[in-house]
């Protein structure tokens, strides 16, 4: 066994942790629930020793280090974690300095969509292309943004609220205070508020509405169809932004994309004259739930090529 | 005389070329008319002896390149334009290449709304600062993004196109083949043809507009307040995508941003949760028209500097 990485995604009720070779085979995996309840200390505790036991399971190999995608707004700079609505006492947590402390090892923390998007670009949908974007659709609508090979952060790390992008000044009202976000519009959350607004009762999900399309629902299908003009709006503006090859969907509602894409096709040819000229690829991401795992695993191995680099060009 | 660079500024009736030291110091500057009707070679032979002029001029000098803001899209590997609805007879023009071969030193060709940003960057109201976003208000709108000191090119040099980000998907039908572009709301003509919808005749010009809410003119003040929604929807769109910690505006509305500039501040305000939380400047840009000379004439100096980093790290 020659150099690897250790993966880590803090999801929304596991821990998922895996050692990935450097050219991005599985090694080992592990999953263990989170107990955000418990305190940050303790879940810092679970994630060390979920790489002390991947450690022990890899055995001779040489560990570049250990990426952590966490589903908050990072200071990459420090490794603290400065927002995270869904991590209780997390915030300004000195998550790196803990983990470091117990491990002696590289630690990088990241945005969990923007390691989903590195983790596409390494070893998914967007091999061989260093530009492009992974919107995600969940309970929200996450984003990561891949330039030349490494994602936009921002000033802030704030970079690639994708799911904030207004998208009808005056739709729905969104948790952050604006309307017609995008997120209010095609989240998996949205598709079930609008299923609700169609009749299909108080308990229906995003899935049902999907499956109610599937048996020839017309309103359901009309739901799909409302998904894919914000869709559409959207990736056009980003288009006319950014100009790169490759957009990228992942989430829950992915499976639903025979009923959405082709409205969300029509509204970027319509939007974006840039692709009528230049042409994209607009694409289902493969990796799924694990997209964040090998992105953050690849984090250590970019941080390190990257910093071999810049003391070359020193000396 | 030290090292000094020189740009050219392909406007829409005048060709303008100036000299500037490596500090940004304006050693001398030049404008003809700009004979598009006289085809490509012409205009070319235009640029070639306003070179000539200037290098006579600055003398002993060492020049570093010359570069080219054009009104159109890039092939910037290539330096050959392959979009300017403007410049009838450039597409697929080989610019470079004609005048490399008369003059000998680096040409680099950019698109003027990017030069623009880089100016602004360079000596502009961006100094010190090298993630900004300049949007530019004329008969359209464009717009120059700038990551880390370099202009965001796309895959096919067409990244910025700002003025056609879709902000009210059932507004303003827009030359393009979209509805509710930004520039079909917030440009210079825009603001025009909405002040003849509030029947101020149908020779009123944007300045005319602004006259009108000087003295005013509640209709003439609504213009403004309907230009700052949707600059703010934009702006904000872009803090959030982005996080950068400047934007600049420029253009022949910026006189009348005290009657734009609360409604678009109030529209960040409240569409973008990243510009409560980090804060970003959203400011006048300081070099007006100047800008795409002074940013031009940045391109040989940059590119030369790269140059020279990429051949010690090669070392």
């Amino acid at each position: 066994m020659g150099v690897y990485s250790i993966g880590v995604d803090l999801g929304g009720t596991n821990l998922r942790a895996a050692a990935v070779g450097s050219n991005g085979q599985l090694l080992h995996r592990i999953s263990v629930p989170a107990v955000y309840s418990a305190g940050p200390e303790h879940v810092v505790g679970d994630i060390v020793g979920a790489i002390r036991s991947l450690r022990a399971e890899v055995g001779s190999g040489t560990l570049r280090g250990v990426g952590i995608g966490v589903p908050g707004f990072i200071d990459i700079d420090n490794g603290i974690v400065i927002g995270a609505a869904n991590l209780p006492g997390f915030e300004g947590f000195p998550v790196r300095t803990e983990i470091q402390r117990s491990l002696g090892t590289t630690i990088i923390l990241e945005n969990d969509a923007n390691a989903a998007a590195l983790g596409e670009m390494w070893i998914g949908a967007g091999k061989n292309v260093k530009d492009l974007i992974l919107i995600t659709l969940g309970t929200g609508i996450g984003g990561g943004i891949v330039v030349d090979g490494k994602i936009l952060h921002g000033v802030h790390g704030m970079a690639g609220e994708i799911g904030h992008m207004t998208i009808f000044p005056d739709g729905n009202p969104c948790g952050c205070g604006n309307c017609g976000c995008l997120e209010k519009h095609a989240s998996a959350t949205a598709i079930a508020a609008i299923g609700r607004m169609m009749h299909f009762g108080p308990d229906i999900t995003s899935a049902g509405v999907h499956k109610l399309a599937l048996e020839g629902n017309e309103r359901a299908k009309l739901v799909f169809v409302s998904v894919g003009r914000a869709l559409g709006i959207a990736i056009a503006n980003l288009i006319n932004l950014f100009n790169f090859p490759l957009y990228l969907l992942s989430g829950g509602p992915l499976p639903a994309w025979d009923f959405f894409a082709p409205t969300m096709m029509e509204e970027v040819c319509k939007r974006s004259f840039t692709f009528q000229r230049s042409q994209a690829r607009i694409e289902r991401a493969v990796l799924g739930a694990d997209a964040g795992l090998f992105g953050a695993a690849y984090l250590p191995l970019q941080h390190n090529s990257m910093q071999e680099i810049a003391i070359s060009a020193v000396r």
